[in-house]
């Protein structure tokens, strides 16, 4: 029987590889009329799971005890249908893991092509409990499983990512330095060997839950022995990690196995090197996005600028540069980078939420309204899509059309933070007060880092006059993203609000430091030496302002202000006419100034 | 640089391997930065693919000409996108296979497990092939591709079903003998090849495309050489198909390649037995299908019934029983099977349209209730779901409410055939016969051996007083379903109404010896007796009925006056006390022939 089935193999796995799911699940039916082992269930699984069938992977794996497979695709499958929990103990059930990774000795890294293998290695396991983990916002062991899964395979770069989204502090070259990787563990007995020590038990990662909380609890806890890691009693080696002796004696007769000590002398230099390229490469991703996720944003711009052209050409790259020069509010730049990502790829959903909130701050309708066309042919299914198509209601002022659309948008995503802190917004320049705070709160249950929501519940505070309460909010977003302007002159309003004139004019200078050409703090600078009396310094930086933001009805007010204080009428004349004909709503205040000045 | 992509390719395909298709892209990105070959951009395009990115795909491999695993994702993401003739176009493109499929020689079976490739074989692209021809409705050279796929690899089970639903008449032992399987194929000079000679040529059959029609138009075309099978020249063999020589320096140093020549005298002789084993079960499938397809019912039950437990106990196999009992009017053992399938698999989406309409037909609400909440919870998006609550709101008489339902579903999949006839029921039984005949000939021309749509536009016809147009269609039925006794009666039914009354008996006399114990054609009979005063046969007939459907009011109705004319007083006047209990309803007439019998 054995040459039946593993003839019956044959046919699913090539099914599988050419996606033809229908004759792979038929031959799959015959493989378990045949055999009910958790081998076969296991290969009939992954056939199910490729179609999207979750709930059946799930109730057809429930009772399988013995197989790391069928407990890491019911885990999976449990990750769609939100049974975290239970995926967390399916996978624990099965014990300590032979390390069967394919990624923890440089020689190895090339042959999986040829030595594919249908059961997970440790990496793929500790990275699917890392989810898992974070998912019911036990960071502690997210974050060590994420760490054991870059562990076992340095090119997880989705594991590294979601670590530094935990705001775990990662030491990126000691990641990528496999004998100091263990700084990451707990130097507990049972702590993991370094990982170019092949076929040694390795032992899941399992804390008492703890409640996650805002910032980043982990600089120091990942490193200290202060984590308990209880390891699950070692189960038996299971006959799964090789398949059934019958099997082997077919496929032996068949693809002998690789000579590693030929190898040694043969190819070792040439692996080493391209080894060696690749770490590097993979150490300057990790730094950008590192910086990226702590909003050390100049530094990631950086490190993303090094990268050789035909690196910075990638989606990742170009997404990446366009975000991040929307963080430090460079629309200009960001356009560019996203514009130049739209080019390569038309097709393309993910960031477009931001790239379409960008458009808003820039009030460019056309370019959005043609967005929306194309994401909504591309995949109006989409919650991005939504999202896109409610900042286009948004700029066209229909708060209530762009509510809708952003509900829509969660409705296909209950977890897309960044709707509910458009909606929010939304709300709030509908004067909806406690709307908007309730969205920008559920943001933050989502996502604690997510300054965004921090900010709009300071806007709100500050309109609300409850200005304590604005400035803890405003100080929390800075503190995740310390070097956005419009934040941190937020700070220095609520300080001016609170009379505290002197450190307010410290955070204009701040900002202004950060971004010497962003008019907003020396604006907010120019105004509070005004009502400082400063009027000499004030006026200076009012005579910058007119360059830098020549249409601002405003600068062009309070500079006629200014002359007008120093008697230079025929100035102050000119910058009130030109303030007049810039904001005719203004008028009624420009005139009586004016008035005042004829008096004189 | 070929270690790097070698390193990274591992990295792309272990990902893929363990569903971690961001990390996949993101290498896959890495990948494309270095090398920009079709090769890379082929792995890349996989990912993506994986994702579900159908249009990303194919504007990612638009322009790539000379990689046949690109022009086969490509047409992939067309069958996707609806854009079958561009995904001819690029696949004919390829010119001839390299015939690399991994299932023309028995050895070759069992290796593929150990031996995958990353680009698809012959078997794969004219299956693909037949797809998109079937789409574009070239009912011919989708039979072509598909009989090619299933020469290639005769465990595609699935290309075997697809040509049965066609109407194709497929030889099925012969398909199973190698070296006839020719037949299929038109014998022109660039015939292919009996596939157990390995690495040479297969042309890519294509016509000029044909409008499909009715029936089965191939029961010879398929094996005469009328076809012209024009062949795209000769295409320069093509590296991808091995991978270029340095990655294969690197791995030939890592698994040497199968040494067939050994196998030969160590496993041949296990193989070939196991080889026939799974052929001849193919077959028992194949053959079983076959008859499913051509309603050939009690056939398909009877090879069905003779598989070991073991297979008779598989969803697939269950599932046809029940439709093929279903297809019978077997309500019963239909009903029995549709439970055993559901037991097995709580979570099954495919055929509960149908056990739902058989639900309908048993008037079993709170079944149907059931089974509506449960699919519900499953998946609301899928059509079928809303198939089956159409069918529960029709059962509770909610007309309305069942056609929004239908139309949902056929929203959510625009070719849904049943939804379509379903939903012409609903307006046949609101007399709304205009929007019914609209439905049932969408269902034809989505499928135009859907029968069932043909017997509701001869009821139609039937309510129109139009017979001609009724008995046409209706035997037009009948040739695509030839043992369904509900049809077969309504053939003689409009008989009837045509006069031609012997005709019309011959029809319930043939329904009555496929079904003996179905009281319909009984029914008909002995009331087309009644009225060509043939009492005594009438009378047999209805004493058979009374045991057979005891609480139908009509029979005893009809009981009655059989008795009375027979000056039976005493029974006529128990039967049609019983008519009366049965049917309150039909009182009026009751009492009426109850009073001309006391007159007497």
């Amino acid at each position: 029987m054995e040459f039946v089935i593993q003839q019956l193999r044959s046919v699913i796995i090539h099914s599988i590889d050419t996606f033809n799911y229908s004759n792979a699940e038929f031959a799959g039916e015959r493989l378990l009329a045949l055999d009910n082992s958790s081998h076969s269930i296991y290969l009939y699984a992954i056939v199910l799971f490729h179609q999207g069938k979750h709930k059946t992977v799930y109730s057809k794996l429930l009772d399988i005890v013995d197989h790391l497979g069928c407990a890491y695709l019911f885990a999976k499958s449990c990750l769609q249908l939100g049974k975290y929990k239970e995926g967390i103990y399916q996978i624990l059930k099965q014990g300590n893991l032979d390390d069967e990774t394919f990624f923890n000795k440089p020689e190895m890294r090339f042959s999986y092509e040829n030595n594919r293998s249908m059961t997970p290695d440790a990496s793929a396991v500790y990275h699917l409990l890392g989810d898992l983990f974070n998912k019911v916002g036990d960071v502690k062991n997210a974050s060590l499983n994420y760490s054991s899964a870059l562990k076992c395979n340095q090119f997880d770069f989705e594991a590294f990512t979601k670590l530094c989204k935990l705001g775990v502090e990662v030491k990126v070259k000691n990641l990528y330095k496999q004998d100091v990787v263990d700084e990451f563990l707990p130097t507990s007995p049972n702590t993991i060997l370094p990982p170019n020590h092949l076929n040694t038990p390795i032992n899941i990662h399992v804390n008492t839950p703890l409640p996650s909380h805002v910032g980043s609890p982990f600089n120091e806890d990942i490193s200290t022995p202060r984590i308990k890691s209880t390891t699950v009693p070692m189960a038996p080696k299971r006959e799964f990690i090789k398949p059934k002796t019958s099997y082997s004696k077919v496929t032996s007769r068949l693809i002998n196995p690789p000579k590693k000590p030929e190898l040694k002398f043969t190819t070792n230099k040439d692996i080493e090197n391209s080894n060696n390229y690749l770490i590097q490469l993979y150490i300057v991703f990790a730094k950008a996005y590192k910086c990226f996720s702590k909003y050390d944003c100049y530094k990631a711009i950086r490190i993303l600028e090094s990268l050789p052209d035909n690196e910075k050409e990638t989606p990742w790259v170009l997404s990446k540069l366009g975000r991040l020069h929307y963080e430090i509010v460079n629309y200009k730049q960001s356009e560019y980078f996203y514009n130049k990502l739209r080019l390569i790829d038309r097709t393309r959903l993910n960031d477009m939420e931001y790239y379409s909130t960008l458009l808003w701050h820039l009030h460019k309708k056309i370019e959005l309204t043609y967005l929306c066309n194309e994401l909504y042919d591309l995949d109006n299914t989409s919650p991005i899509t939504w999202c896109v198509l409610g900042n286009l209601f948004s700029l066209n002022r229909e708060p209530d059309e762009a509510i809708k659309c952003f509900n829509k948008s969660i409705k296909l995503d209950k977890n897309f933070t960044y709707a509910y802190t458009l909606k929010g917004h939304e709300y709030f320049s509908n004067d909806n007060y406690e709307m908007a705070l309730e969205n920008f709160r559920t943001s933050l249950i989502i996502d604690n880092r997510h300054y965004n929501a921090l900010y709009g519940i300071g806007m709100v505070y500050i309109n609300l006059g409850d200005y304590e309460k604005a400035d803890y909010h405003f100080k929390k977003a800075v503190s995740i993203n310390p070097i956005n302007v419009i934040l941190i002159c937020c700070v220095g309003m609520v300080l001016e609000k609170l009379g505290k004139k002197n450190l307010a004019l410290r955070q204009y200078e701040l900002a202004n430091k950060l971004q010497p050409l962003n008019p907003l703090p020396i604006f907010k600078k120019a105004q509070l030496l005004f009502t400082m009396q400063q009027f000499q310094q004030s006026l200076q930086l009012f005579e910058i302002l007119k360059d830098l933001a020549p249409d601002e009805a405003s600068v062009h007010f309070l500079l006629g202000q200014l002359y007008h204080l120093q008697d230079d009428k025929f100035s102050a004349i000119r910058e009130f006419t030109i303030a007049l004909n810039l904001d005719p709503k203004g008028n009624y205040l420009i005139r009586e100034a004016m008035e005042a000045l004829q008096e004189k």
